[in-house]
């Protein structure tokens, strides 16, 4: 397995980056080619012993920034950014997975002019494994498509069950719809005509789920539109530091409340660690002719690694072509135009 | 000021219901009437000790169950229900406002029914304020419009500000519309078509906002339409189950952690109450001709204690006139037909 990790992408790039694809070079015995400044990543590179690892250098003049707000545009002028090369290298077949913890937007962008979608699959989706109480939830999507169809949630559906399976493990996972109530007649009209399309489509497909279902665990895959699943993962994140502030609040709040604290420290931490989803490597971009992972943004070395990890166990569970077979199976759901 | 207390509404009814009314009677010195099966709510009050307080009972037979699927035909279909009875009590003015901790659809489909939209306002909704880092945040829709229009957005906004600065007391509200992404392109069409709406509407707009925005209380006001906000505040509910579960395994998870937990027993449990959104009095329906006040099932006594307490300084603020006022002043939204 070969991938391509952008250098120039995250809050702490080239440092993260590099330093994450050494380790997954060395622990796992994938071959890194590292896409960026060659200068930067040269100089980043030679702070640690890359010797007898199989790591390339690609050199890449152009970065797309953290806060660029014309995602698409940017990706669609810079033929030499970080991004485009990277794809580049992954549709010429030269690696089989991109990894980046860079710009979102750019990524997907990115993904969609170089490598394509699968054949049959109308829009691509962003999905995440959520930490729940019983294990990762996969939501799907998370942010790719503001506003959808009934067949994109239908093939969310297939390519979020292919992920779960093939990445997370998860044998037979249980699809639950996102709806505003579990009775079938719930829902917008999209999420309503979604159904009967659920309900044929051979998944384990468990009906409509409501929000609280997900960090239940409930559901081993919950299928959103992306402007819900964007606003309900921002808002998990938010929660997610609401709940850290407080709890050291909490832990310093008084004298006997600052002991507790400290003898619970360790527990709290793993506590913290369990319901990372950084764990998981970031979000994956579903529907594509390639295995891209889109981590997090303040991901630091470790997740670089994770996210390759990540990678490299897609590309040889062949999560693309699952997905390619998974959408060809699915009823009346051939290649379409695009829309 | 005299408030209906639907007293077979809930998880716990009528003993939550009953025993909260009286509280509030005590208390607040608020006028009740307790509306729903006579020989059960006399039963009830008889084990406290209601002389002198200003409370009245108004017999109905009929009961809306907590699992009703199709709760507006059983509230069509049952004149003689608590929440038919109490909402024509507000409507023929005997009082001035509705509590109940029962069914919402039930609650909703009566205020509806009985008591009409405010003169302009297209679609009612369901607010709820949400515990942040910074005070409340006032989630409107959450949940009574499924399919919603810019101009209803809109009139979202408007009800949500008067809310939260008229009952919670916050001047002149930041009102956020929440989106995929703070910039003026994103979101739904309908999203982004309100947001010329918002700019001109008078309101303190900050723009769009996002999901971690609500938590992180950067937001008095965060618009949303109904299927997202219901989306989004059950799965908070769900996540408050899950950390809450997390902190009881952190909290017993080995000897130390053990010992720990027990020293910060006080400490977590006031973190609890500051998080607790029932503290709140539950939801609220903006846009009828009466204050009515949506608590949740789970509530106990001192939970319908505080609904009647909100209820209670929403009409002494005049939320509903203000609403009027507010609809009235917002630029081509006059009364339209039922959309």
């Amino acid at each position: 397995v070969r991938i391509v990790v952008d250098a120039m992408g995250g809050d702490f790039a080239p440092q993260a980056a590099v330093e994450g694809a050494v380790a997954a070079a060395r622990d796992f015995g994938h071959g890194i080619i590292l896409v960026g400044r060659e200068d930067d990543i040269r100089r980043e590179l030679s702070l640690y012993d890359p010797d007898g690892l199989d790591m390339n250098v690609v050199h890449a003049p152009d970065v797309i920034e953290m806060d660029e707000l014309a995602p698409a545009a940017a990706v669609r002028s810079t033929p030499d950014s970080s991004v485009s090369r990277g794809m580049s290298l992954v549709r010429d077949g030269t690696a089989n997975a991109f990894v980046t913890v860079g710009h979102t937007g750019a990524g997907l962008a990115g993904a969609m002019f170089r490598l394509g979608r699968i054949h049959g699959v109308r829009r691509p989706a962003l999905a995440t494994p959520f930490p729940t109480l019983r294990g990762p939830c996969v939501m799907v999507d998370i942010g790719a498509n503001t506003d959808v169809r009934p067949e994109h949630l239908l093939q969310f559906a297939i390519m979020g069950a292919s992920y779960a399976e093939l990445v997370l493990g998860i044998t037979r996972p249980r699809v639950g719809l996102v709806s505003n109530g579990e009775e079938r007649g719930k829902g917008t009209s999209d999420v309503k005509e979604a159904v009967p399309l659920l309900e044929s489509s051979g998944l384990n497909y468990v009906g409509n789920v409501e929000g609280h279902d997900i960090p239940l665990g409930n559901v081993d895959v919950a299928v959103l539109d992306g402007f819900t699943g964007n606003v309900l993962i921002k808002f998990a994140e938010g929660a997610g530091s609401l709940v850290g502030r407080l709890l050291r609040d909490a832990a310093t709040g008084d004298p006997v409340a600052t002991v507790g604290g400290l003898l619970m420290r360790g527990s709290l931490a793993r506590m913290r660690e369990r319901m990372d989803y950084r764990a998981y490597g970031g979000a994956v971009l579903l529907g594509v002719r390639g295995v891209v992972i889109i981590g997090h943004g303040r991901s630091d070395a470790e997740g670089v690694k994770t996210a390759v990890r990540v990678a490299a166990r897609a590309v040889q569970a062949d999560l693309v072509g699952t997905i390619a077979a998974g959408i060809a199976r699915a009823p009346g759901l051939g290649a379409g135009p695009i829309q």
